[in-house]
């Protein structure tokens, strides 16, 4: 018998210091562990003193961001030169720092590929300089920015996008602004994309229909819906740096479903 | 008769100062123009100003070159977990510019995605930073650096990826290493495509398959194949300031084909 034996397939390919509490796998069955928030710290962190800047990965989360939030909008079906007169509409909740940021950079492709974007930050006297700058670039969209959740649409919009959170802002959710927004987005019948969320053990937040996760995922809780994982550009021995053997579990795509096991 | 009337669709969104000397269109028939390499210029020059450094520029471009590549290597067909031992292998050819920082940028992304790199770019004692930094990023992956082209592989690879030109350096096509490279890809019997190429009128240089170009195209020639375009996110406003009335011809996508007129 000519049988060619081919190797074993390995699931198994990514190995963590600690387990994170939490294991997923992908579509094709590889097991992706997640991690610690501070452990997932680090991680960027040494990714940053490779030259993986925090710009640079405002740049590649807002694409692959973008990219998933024009799927969820239906794709080329919606997106049309055909359809200029049905436009989505996108609401964008962001906070004041690097996790808000990286919402700013998602509606500024969204807005470039003729979303319509409602851009929710509150105002600030001062702000971290990666927000401003996100800021900058996308008043030169046609993207709307509004301070106030007044502002906000009262009909539903095509999708929600939710980037209020931070771990080391918590304080942030006793804001009477945090509240308003949290309240309008359970409040309007849109589904809702987290990205980045925290690990966040209230109730009270906002609940996702999908979140997506940069580089490896948290253990996200159940109001995080369907997660999914964003490739944010990370080469292998930065992960080997902080103990992380690391296999790409992305095959030929930069967002990919995970599925909690 | 209840016919309800549909807003006529207007195929001509993108307009130019000065007609670039060709006309592309998209496949649902959206005009693109070219524009001439000084606007083009002009045009990323204005982006930087608003924030669209040339590393988010790298990034983007690195990312979406990534994607393009991953499709013309087979997509998922050829990069699942199954396949281990079979990685593609791609040829990535970079001179001592940004054009060459563009493709070091595309090749981490792809080593990232388990395509075995090998990028040529020969030793200089000092270069850009932009290159530099790039190289530093690739350096933590798994891809292969070889400064000499009797280094590049003898049989035939699966993709070569050429960034050896740009409008700038013209001079650098009379060097040794130079004229070595443009001999061993036109020897290899891959196919190539060029990332952002300069508009050549000379015929020895490397005949493209395809060609991606970035934010709008320039008028290419014979040798650049097939021609695609590249979202690299700059905002509408940025390109109304150099005189360009802009709307996006990209639908959902971030690479589109463009067909000539």
């Amino acid at each position: 018998e000519n049988i060619i034996e081919s190797e074993p397939i390995v699931y198994r390919r990514i190995l963590v210091p600690q387990p994170g509490g939490k294991e997923y796998c992908t579509d094709s069955g590889l097991v992706v562990p997640s991690i610690s928030y501070s452990l997932h710290k680090k991680l960027l962190c040494v990714a940053e003193k490779h030259g993986l800047s925090v710009e640079r990965r405002l740049e590649i989360s807002g694409v692959c961001a973008s990219q998933m939030a024009l799927t969820l909008l239906g794709g080329p079906n919606r997106l049309n030169p055909k359809n200029v007169h049905q436009r989505p509409t996108v609401a964008l909740l962001c906070g004041p720092h690097v996790k808000g940021a990286q919402g700013i950079s998602c509606g500024r492709h969204l807005a470039n590929h003729d979303v319509d974007i409602i851009l929710f930050l509150p105002n600030f006297v001062k702000m971290l300089e990666p927000v401003t700058n996100e800021l900058n670039l996308f008043c030169q969209t046609q993207g709307k920015q509004v301070p106030n959740v007044k502002d906000l649409p009262d009909c539903p919009v095509d999708l929600v996008i939710n980037c209020l959170d931070c771990h080391e802002n918590a304080f942030l959710r006793d804001q009477p602004w945090y509240r308003a927004a949290v309240d309008w987005a359970n409040g309007n019948r849109a589904p809702v994309l987290s990205i980045d969320p925290p690990v966040n053990d209230q109730e009270q937040g906002i609940h996702a229909k999908w979140s997506l996760e940069l580089g490896l995922p948290l253990a996200l809780g159940e109001q995080a819906g369907r997660v999914y994982l964003c490739d944010i550009g990370i080469p292998q021995k930065v992960f080997r740096e902080v103990g992380i053997s690391y296999h790409s579990p992305f095959g030929c795509k930069f967002v990919i479903p995970l599925h909690s096991i």
